[in-house]
């Protein structure tokens, strides 16, 4: 089968791969119905995070089943299944508690932009939809793998109520799915940070009341502006840089929170300056496995349409222009199919 | 009247200092019944934090009364009176979103190891007792100004719920308090960690259920042992050092929270760390203002007594002995009676 292998910095490229096989009892083999690019992958590509040897990139990922492991019994060959970019046992103390992203026997994906993926702990993370979806919700059920569910978690960890004002730093396409969840959850006023008329465009539709388009003090300033003074009940930092954090700890009201799901780079936090903020802080990588079945159920019945983040579609083959297109911000995100 | 006035490091004097006067309509002045030394008196003291010029001491306090400025309605002359160490007008957005401690009006106390104290904000800070109360209960109610209600907001901001398993990292005033705290929201399990035998002894009274004397990695891995591996829900951190922060972050399980009220001193938390373990972070100086009717309601009731933290009572004029005793750790907490 063929895949994506990054070799350096701005260098991927589509090669033959060993076809993956079942290696434990709770593996699954999926055929990729659809994979795409990720915020994240192009910090290696941008020569941010150490590459080391060349190896295959992608961790999103749907597709239909083609093989299972003999301790896999909660999906079967044939159906269309979404997982997420962290898989989880679904049984450890972690995962019963809700915390499925930091389940004792995590693997993070790594190897999905390819034809045929081995998903690890397949009997815990993959959920498998009613029948096979129409053509026009994979790329929701694409989004829910990873940016969906990382938006849906950011907001959560905001704690994003009826009624409150939420932020969201940050415009790629965590950011964007950050809105849609603000708007599901009850906010009842959304500012988008974002400077680019696209993604503007989009976060209003999906639910964005108030662009704010200033920076680091500057945006901050336009944020307490918009709220009586004091900053925002919720905010979600949906970027991971030092500045990102800075802006979204300090748009928050004492009281208020802060959810962080933009990985963190060189992002170290003032203890003295978060404890007379009053400001509560959770991040992480979200438990996307906890959302599935909610998330799947929003996309099918048409309640939101994340997919929409997507807005370039290539054969997989042409993976190297998806990295090339966002690198230079030509798209938001990049859809792939094989 | 007179009141204690910090030097230098180790000088603290009983002095003669000018009556407080009403300056504002609503001040109030109290007699003072009962003050104390708190543990972060300590850090000037010791050397630890800048002194500047000779100036008054002390944040903590219960009294009677005195005069009242033309705007307060809500306490007058001859009541018996709890308030917090941070004024609140109780009026503004952040106290009506309950975050007193962050009053936009707020003043902090630093005045009240003296014979009178002038309250600013009195008309929303100061909370009368039904009648003055038994002597017996005036520990209590100076406790719940300060250390009681700070404990209370650390387990209320680390989410103590019924059932949960608590951690409390540091043994003084606070930290005991936070025993009482977790124990009354229901806590299952509350493990102390302490060194001294006489707060070990106090915290299991308070209810802990476990003493861990380690501290550290070693500490850290001896609350895993007790908590299946993962980490404990909710962890109280209750000094406010770079080792104590981080023993409390690596003792909270993933999606667990810390609550800190130490005043944080070269605290720094990495980013990254905190993203990948899952946990969340609330603290900063107690709302203690929204936890008033409650707690004294508690006291009077004899459901709690904090009031017990006070281990040594001296009258006014030895302060500096109170000052020394904590220092050098004779004492736990040092009650007043001028």
């Amino acid at each position: 089968m063929r895949g994506a292998v990054i070799h350096a910095p701005g260098d991927v490229r589509f090669e033959q791969l060993a076809e993956p096989k079942i290696e434990q009892p709770a593996d699954a083999i999926i055929r990729t119905v659809a994979t795409c690019v990720c915020g994240s992958d192009l910090w290696p590509y941008r020569g941010l995070e150490p590459i080391g040897d060349p190896h295959p990139m992608g961790h999103e990922y749907v597709g239909v089943v083609e093989e299972v492991g003999s301790e896999v019994t909660a999906v079967k060959p044939g159906q269309f299944v979404v997982g997420s970019f962290a898989t989880s046992d679904n049984t450890c103390a972690n995962c019963r508690n809700g915390w499925q992203s930091n389940c004792l026997h995590r693997e993070f994906m790594s190897t999905c932009q390819a034809e045929h993926v081995r998903i690890p702990n397949a009997q815990g993370t993959l959920v498998a939809t009613p029948e096979h979806p129409d053509a026009g919700f994979v790329p929701g059920l694409l989004a829910v793998s990873d940016v969906m569910g990382t938006g849906w978690y950011a907001a959560l960890a905001a704690e994003v109520k009826p009624g409150s004002t939420a932020v969201v730093v940050g415009d790629g396409a965590v950011g964007l799915c950050g809105v849609i969840a603000a708007k599901e959850l009850g906010a009842e006023r959304i500012i988008a940070m974002s400077r680019h008329e696209s993604r503007q465009k989009l976060a209003t539709e999906f639910g964005a009341t108030d662009i704010v388009t200033e920076r680091g003090d500057e945006g901050v300033a336009a944020i307490k502006d918009r709220t009586g003074g004091i900053g925002a009940d919720a905010v979600l930092e949906c970027v991971g840089t030092a500045e990102s954090m800075r802006q979204a700890l300090r748009s928050a009201r004492p009281g208020g929170n802060v959810g962080f799901v933009g990985v963190p780079h060189d992002v170290r936090i003032a203890g003295d300056e978060l404890f007379f903020s009053h400001v509560g802080l959770r991040g992480g990588p979200a438990p996307v496995r906890r959302y599935l079945p909610d998330l799947i159920d929003r996309v099918l019945s048409g309640r939101i349409d994340p997919g929409r983040v997507f807005d370039l579609t290539l054969p997989l083959e042409q993976v190297a222009e998806g990295y090339r297109a966002m690198d230079e911000r030509r798209a938001i995100k990049a859809l792939l199919t094989p």
